[in-house]
């Protein structure tokens, strides 16, 4: 029998426990489930007989070799900075681990030491990192086999509310970490390459240079650069790419609109707002605008960002209550980003009914028997409600069946290891596609980047 | 005899030097100029029979604790880093000691060591800081003697080209550091006080938020603000004023152009461009600008920067040659600002007959007896040549005026301090004056800034 420990019972385990238990029909496995509210494990676990919750607190080292020590595979849906001790522990006991978070450093460093006891550590295997990596993959060593030449990747990932649940001005809503979405592309400047040339876009523009995608069915996105677009140029084989570019999708005009707060300064998180707990919006909005002893604030503001009378900006801004003069931030010593995030939560944050959805578009730029061509692949998730959302879905399913994969021998590779190699990819998006996670392909003409006649 | 040590004979001792040597006609005094360069320190004595020049490393600690025992006052001309260690050494041999830099954390730590010696470490005695503290704290008292309340202070100064030299389409040369020009303004959100409100403003529209002034015979200026403007707030007794800005004056439009280098990220110092030594400039200006298989960098950058075809802007740009092919940048991993700094230098050095001008200005908004009242102060001081430059002077002479009323025994503070003393500032700016060194006073109508009508 196969015994899986999932540690970690929060929202992202909705589609994998089920999945996972579902599996156990017809395989002999058990699932221990363990977190640190035993409750939680015990919801999860919803009485099916292979499954035990656990209550573990893993900053408890005894406690948590313990229940490491019992199982064969650890898959850690805790916060990515808590995977490190967890991964030690399976180092030293033996044991194969799966989680979804971005490869640290420290755990990079592990990789030689699980090789040399065959393991297997599957990182980025659930959306953004993960069904991204396995589904360009499988295209990109696809053409690459044919003799195909890639001259371009374009790889974009959203996490929306799904057209159902789309009733703001926005097009947008919170369905995952609102801080994350409050300080994307800060921290350096956005970095890849178009036709060969290195492109820079500094934080304060990066919202002014977006491209548009269209899905059928789903109309039109936009996408904004990442700060990382050369980070998997290696793993990816594409260390001679004319183009490469990953970015995030948002529907089109949510870009233009974040630039207002990007202009203002609202975003910053690298300082202290004066008296930010008794701060009215109002309050807030005016530390960013110039003193004047006779204009309104509402004025100051369409001046400053030059948004004219009949711009659907306005009424985007109108939309958030940011001129209240009676709703306070209320967080004490609060930077721009976290009195702007509260001031979004308000308006921003999924109602009950409401259903989030993911999408992905990926764009193969290649030349293949001397003729350029371009293939468009594109995914798109919808949630069915607010437990059982797409992030959810894309992020439990396939770190369930990497963890199944691995159980069952299918997986040759070991050490610390992203879902790069067909081995891995080719059975994860098979299976995926039974769940409808599935990429829409297009061939399209090439895009228009033409290396024969570039002015710049 | 009194003895001072000058330590360094760089280029801000011009007038420093001759001003000590002069005095030594009058009273019984001799000047030791230390330099790592024996030659730098023979060339600054001049042949002067009160001067001696020296070697000196001042990393060699005994070699230096050696020659400031033999002396009463140290005057550091070094770079600010280092005078901590001849800070140390006074301390502890005796000495008082005089800086045109800024208290470093260091320097402040050491305050209550050097009153317990009765000594004087005077910091911040040049121009910016210096004659700004010294300017604006003798009319700051003086409305508060006669039971004024300050309103408001602000404070502005710039390192100029003279008009003379002035002619160039940015009205602008590098008389100083020009990486600090470079860099100006970045590391954080510039924060201020307007009719009680704190105000921010980003570091991309720092350039935007200008305020113009106007000097007689001298023209326009404008002033963007400085990140620390709340710096001094408690040293000069500010701490309920209801504006407090102080801010860095350029020729009108400078800031505006400036601003285009900012919007397209080449003043970044946080990361290193790919292939910098060989880059054109011309491919400098395109790797912040969108690929386009058909239009030129130029037309992109206009478009990206909306420079209509009429706009001085333009040809600002171009007067800099940064669409050049041809020229390169020739730094090895050279961040963006260091490239830029690269290109400004070939257009921005003062040519040899070139002169610089220091000017500042302060605004001081008051109520005395029920009234509100405006007093503007200027200052313009042009240099003579590249040796005898404005900086040189506004710096060296109160410095040196400085050590000769701290060996005069006029001074009665004792530890680390700045010139906000009226017992420092009175004497120095009398004696300034019949340097020509000095602040033309006019009465104003209040700005506006009408604390009993605000909207804003």
């Amino acid at each position: 029998m196969s015994k899986i420990l999932i540690v970690g019972a929060g929202k992202s385990t909705s589609y994998l426990i089920p999945y996972l238990l579902e599996k156990s029909n017809d395989i002999d496995l058990h699932i221990t489930i363990a977190d640190i509210n035993l409750n939680n494990a015990q919801q999860a676990c919803s009485g099916h007989h292979k499954c035990t919750a656990v209550k573990l607190d893993i900053f408890k080292q005894e406690e948590r070799t313990d229940i490491i020590s019992k199982h064969d595979l650890i898959i850690s849906m805790l916060p990515a900075s808590m995977h490190i001790n967890i991964a030690r522990d399976c180092l030293s006991l033996g044991k194969h681990m799966v989680t979804a978070s971005y490869v640290s450093n420290e755990m990079e460093a592990l990789d030689q030491e699980v090789k040399d006891k065959g393991l297997l550590f599957m990182n980025e295997i659930g959306v953004d990192p993960g069904i991204d990596h396995m589904s360009a993959m499988q295209v990109l060593d696809g053409i690459r086999e044919q003799g195909g030449k890639i001259l371009m990747f374009e790889s974009f990932t959203g996490g929306l509310v799904a057209p159902e649940s789309d009733n703001n001005l926005w097009n947008y809503k919170f369905t995952w970490n609102p801080r994350n979405v409050v300080v994307a592309g800060q921290g350096g400047v956005a970095k890849f390459i178009q036709e060969g040339k290195y492109k820079y876009i500094p934080y304060h523009k990066l919202f002014r240079r977006t491209e548009f995608m269209d899905i059928e069915n789903y109309g039109r996105f936009e996408g904004y650069a990442n700060r990382d677009s050369l980070k998997y140029r290696n793993a990816y084989g594409l260390n001679d790419v004319l183009t490469l570019y990953r970015g995030t999708m948002r529907r089109v005009g949510f870009s233009r609109a974040w630039n207002m707060f990007v202009q203002l300064g609202m975003t910053d998180d690298s300082f202290i707002l004066e008296g930010s707990e008794n701060m009215t919006y109002r309050e807030f909005v005016n530390a960013f605008l110039p003193y004047s002893p006779t204009d309104s604030i509402e004025l100051k503001l369409r001046h400053y960002l030059k948004i004219d009378q009949d711009d659907i900006m306005w009424e985007k801004v109108v939309d958030l209550d940011l001129f209240s003069a009676t709703k306070v931030i209320g967080i004490p010593n609060a930077t721009p980003a976290q009195a702007l995030q509260k001031i979004l939560e308000e308006a921003w944050t999924l109602s009950p009914e409401d259903k989030d959805m993911i999408v992905m578009y990926h764009k193969f730029g290649y030349e293949l028997n001397g003729v350029k061509k371009q293939l468009d692949a594109h995914m798109v998730v919808t949630g069915q409600d607010q437990r059982y959302t797409a992030m959810s879905k894309t992020v439990g399913l396939p770190v369930g069946m990497a963890a199944l994969n691995i159980l069952k021998g299918n997986f040759k590779l070991t050490g610390v290891r992203i879902p790069i190699h067909k081995e891995i990819y080719d059975p994860i998006l098979k299976e995926l596609e039974s769940y409808d996670i599935l990429f829409n392909e297009i061939e399209k003409p090439y895009l228009g980047y033409n290396p024969d006649v570039v002015a710049g």
